[in-house]
C-alpha cells in the first residue's frame, strides 16, 4: 500500500484537530517582545505559556549581549561539528562555568537539548545494559530509550517501591549479560511540576549498582539555593551521576549541557553521535549563554522574583479552592473537570474575553474528564498579573460548573 | 557491573586516541573570521574543512543581517515549541520561500537538522512499514532508522540492482503487513562526494510502490542549475517525495527544512516528536536564513565562484595524478595509501609546514591502508589557494611515497 496514503488516512492525535485548531490552539502566534503581555491575533494577552522562568529572555542586558555577540561573530561561526572544526575557547569556558555552577567536575555543551539527550542515552548503553526509567519522562528520554537495543524497564511515575522491583529485575539481567544499569528520571516533571524523587532513587544505590541520569530542564535556574537545580534543592546533587539541562527554559535560548565526573564527560564527548555528526552550537548562543549563566548565578534577585510570583500564584489559586495537583516547583497546573469540548470553549473564553493565554492539557495526555490549564510563572510577571489571572480563573470555573461551555465544541492543543 | 567502569574501559573508536589527538586532530580550534585563512594554534592556515560552500558564512551582507536580526529580536524569541508558542510569520515565510525554491508545494522548518531527520523518519513509519536505505547514509538517517520497529533493508551504496532486490523483499513484507515502503538516500554523500542515484531509484517506482526521502545536506545550494539541489541537478526533483536539507552547509547556520506535497508536510508538522517537544528555531536564525536563501537564490555568482574553485581544484589534482575517488560534487576526497600513523604524520606536516588544514579520513571509516584527505572547496577560496594546495599535496605525496612519514606514529581524526 502507498505509505503516504496510509499516513494521510490518520493525521495523528494532534493533526486530526488541525482544521479547527491551527493558528489558534495549535501554532498560535505570540507576537511582540517576550513578556507577560504579548499580542495574540491582534490583541494583548497576559501569557503564562513561556518557559522564560527568570525573565532573562528579554532582559536588556541579555538582549545587549545577544546583539553584540551576533555583531561580533555572526550566526555561522564556528562551522562544522565540535570535534572536527567547531571548537572554540568560549565553548570550553561555558562548559567550565556550567560544571562549576552545578557542582560537577566537568561539562560538555550540546548543540540542541533533544538530540543531546538521545545521544547521551545512546552512548551510555549497549545491548548488555539495562535502562530503568520513569514513566512520565520527556519525549527526548523516551526516544533515547527507544534507541536502546537491550532491556528496559519503566517504573510508574515516582513510584520508588516499584522502581526497587524494576532494579531487582534489571540487576538479574545485568548480572547475566555482564552489563550495567542506567536509571533515568527528571528533576522537575514539566507537566505536573512534581520533583523527581532523586534522593530516594539515590538511596537505592546502597542496594543496587546503577548510574543515575537526571534531566533537569525545568529545575536548572529555578530550584535549589543557588539555582543549581533539583539536585541542589533535594541535597543530593552529588548522587546524580549525569546532570542534564537544556538552555530552552531558564536560560531562554537553545543548546544544552551535560555534567558529571571528568572521565565520563570525556567519554560522552567522544561518543555522542548527534554531537560528532552535527554542527557545534553557534558562538552567539555560547556567548549569550555565558551572559545568562552569569546573571542567574550572580544575581539571586531573578530567582527571588520568580518565586514571589510562583508563591503568590499557587497560594492564591489554592485559597480560591483550585487544585494545583502535586506541584513542588514553578510549574503550576490548574486542574479542572470537563470534556475536551469544554476545555476548548473555556480556553477560547480565557483568550477572547479575559485576555489570558495559557496551555491547556487534555485527554489523552491526562485522563478523560480532566482539564489542566498549565501556567508557567516567570520573574517578569507582576503580582497584578497574578490577581488578574486568579480572578479570571474564578470566572471561568463558575461558567464551567454552570455548564456554559457545554454549548461549544472545539478541538484542542496540549502542553509542551 | 558498574556502567561507568564498563564504559571507561573502552573509550570508543575516537576516544581511544584522545590523549594524543585532543586539541590537534580532535577538537582543534580554528580561530578568526570564517574564511579560507584562519588561525590554528597561533598560526595562519589555509583551511579546506568548512562546509561554507557558498562563502555566505562570513559574507558582509549576511553578517549585517545576522547582527540586525539579533539586535531586533534577541536569541530567545520565540520561546517554546513551534506548535505551542513558538510560531511566527517569519517561520512561515521562510517555509514558503524554501518550498518555492526547491519546487515543492510546502515546507516545514526544523529546529535542528539531526533530530529533524530522526523525527521525519520516525513519523513516517510504524512497525508495519518497511525502510530501505543506502548503506552509506549519514548518522542521522541511521539513527532515524534505528528508531523504526518494523523491517529495514539496507542496499550497498548506490547499488541499484541490489536495491531492486531489497524492494522485492520489502514489497513482500509490506503486502503481508499492510504497510508501506520508505526508501532513503542522500543527494550528495558527504564523504565520497558521490551523488545518490536518485533518478535510477525513482525509475523503480514504476515497478514498486514506495516513497523516496532524500537528505540533500551537501547538494542544497551547490547542485542544480538554480542551486535547488541534487534533484534539480539530476532532473528528477519531482520524484523526490520528501526533500530535506540542513542549514549547516551552504546556508552556513543551524536549522533545517523538509519539503514535499502540502498534505504530507502538514502530517509531519503535527507528528515529528523533536519538533513538537522542543523549542522552535530562534528568530535571528530564521531571518538569517531568509537572507542567506535570497542570496543563494537571487545571485548565481556565489555558486559560480564555488564551481570555479571546485573545477580548478579537482582538475588540478587529477592533472597531477591524484585520485579524487568518484566525486560528482564539490566534496573533494584525495585518496592516498598509507597507515593510520602515516596519515597522522602527513596531516601534521600539512598543518605545520605547509599551513594547510583539512580533514583526514582513515580506517575504520575507509578500508585499512587508505588515507583520504577531504577537501571542501568554497566560493571564498581563490585560485591561488588552489595552486598552493596542489603544490603542497604533491610535496606530501612525495614524502609519503619515500616512506618519510613512517617514522612517526600518531592517532587520528575522521571527517564529519
Amino acid at each position: 500500500m502507498d505509505l503516504f496514503e496510509k499516513l494521510l488516512s490518520n493525521q495523528g492525535p494532534l493533526g486530526k484537530h488541525s482544521d479547527v485548531s491551527e493558528g489558534y490552539f495549535m501554532f498560535p502566534k505570540l507576537e511582540g517582545e517576550i513578556a507577560p503581555r504579548m499580542t495574540f491575533m491582534g490583541k494583548e494577552v497576559l501569557t503564562w505559556s513561556l518557559n522564560n522562568y527568570l525573565g532573562l529572555g528579554n532582559h536588556p542586558e541579555v538582549r545587549e549581549a545577544d546583539a553584540q555577540a551576533a555583531a561580533d561573530w555572526g550566526l555561522a561561526y564556528p562551522m562544522g561539528a565540535r570535534m572536527m572544526s567547531g571548537n572554540t575557547s568560549y565553548h570550553e569556558q561555558l562548559e567550565q562555568e556550567l560544571a562549576d555552577f552545578v557542582m560537577k567536575e566537568s561539562a560538555y555543551l550540546l548543540n540542541f537539548g533533544y538530540q543531546g539527550v538521545l545521544s547521551i542515552i545512546d552512548a551510555l548503553v549497549d545491548r548488555k545494559d539495562v535502562i530503568v526509567y520513569d514513566a512520565e519522562s520527556h519525549a527526548c528520554i523516551i526516544d533515547g530509550v527507544r534507541l536502546h537495543m537491550g532491556k528496559r524497564f519503566v517504573f510508574p511515575h515516582n513510584d520508588i517501591q516499584n522502581l526497587e522491583k524494576q532494579l531487582e529485575r534489571a540487576t538479574r539481567i545485568a548480572n547475566e549479560t555482564g552489563g550495567g544499569i542506567l536509571v533515568i528520571t527528571e528533576g522537575v516533571f514539566g507537566m505536573t511540576g512534581n520533583l523527581g524523587k532523586i534522593r530516594e532513587i539515590a538511596e537505592l544505590k546502597k542496594k543496587f549498582n546503577f548510574r543515575l541520569f537526571v534531566d533537569d530542564a525545568h529545575g536548572f535556574g529555578t530550584m535549589g539555593k543557588t539555582g543549581a537545580g533539583s539536585g541542589e534543592e533535594l541535597e543530593c546533587q552529588d548522587q546524580i551521576d549525569l546532570y542534564f539541562s537544556t538552555f530552552a527554559k531558564s536560560m531562554a535560548a537553545i543548546g544544552a549541557f551535560v555534567a558529571g565526573d571528568k572521565e565520563i564527560i570525556k567519554f560522552l564527548k567522544y561518543n555522542m553521535r548527534s554531537q560528532i555528526f552535527a554542527k557545534s552550537l553557534p558562538m552567539p548562543l555560547v556567548i549569550g549563554a555565558l551572559k545568562r549563566l552569569s546573571m542567574l548565578r550572580d544575581d539571586p534577585s531573578h530567582k527571588e522574583r520568580l518565586w514571589t510570583i510562583v508563591n503568590a500564584l499557587q497560594s492564591g489559586l489554592k485559597e480560591k479552592g483550585f487544585s494545583i495537583g502535586t506541584t513542588e516547583s514553578c510549574v503550576t497546573p490548574v486542574v479542572l473537570n470537563g470534556t475536551v469540548g469544554e476545555a476548548a470553549a473555556l480556553s477560547k473564553d480565557l483568550r477572547e474575553n479575559f485576555n489570558i493565554f495559557c496551555s491547556v492539557v487534555i485527554y489523552p495526555v491526562v485522563p478523560k474528564g480532566m482539564i489542566i490549564l498549565r501556567l508557567i510563572p516567570t520573574a517578569s510577571h507582576t503580582l497584578e498579573d497574578v490577581s488578574e489571572t486568579i480572578a479570571a480563573f474564578e470566572a471561568i470555573k463558575g461558567k464551567l460548573k454552570s455548564g456554559e461551555y457545554k454549548k461549544e465544541e472545539l478541538a484542542l492543543s496540549f502542553g509542551e
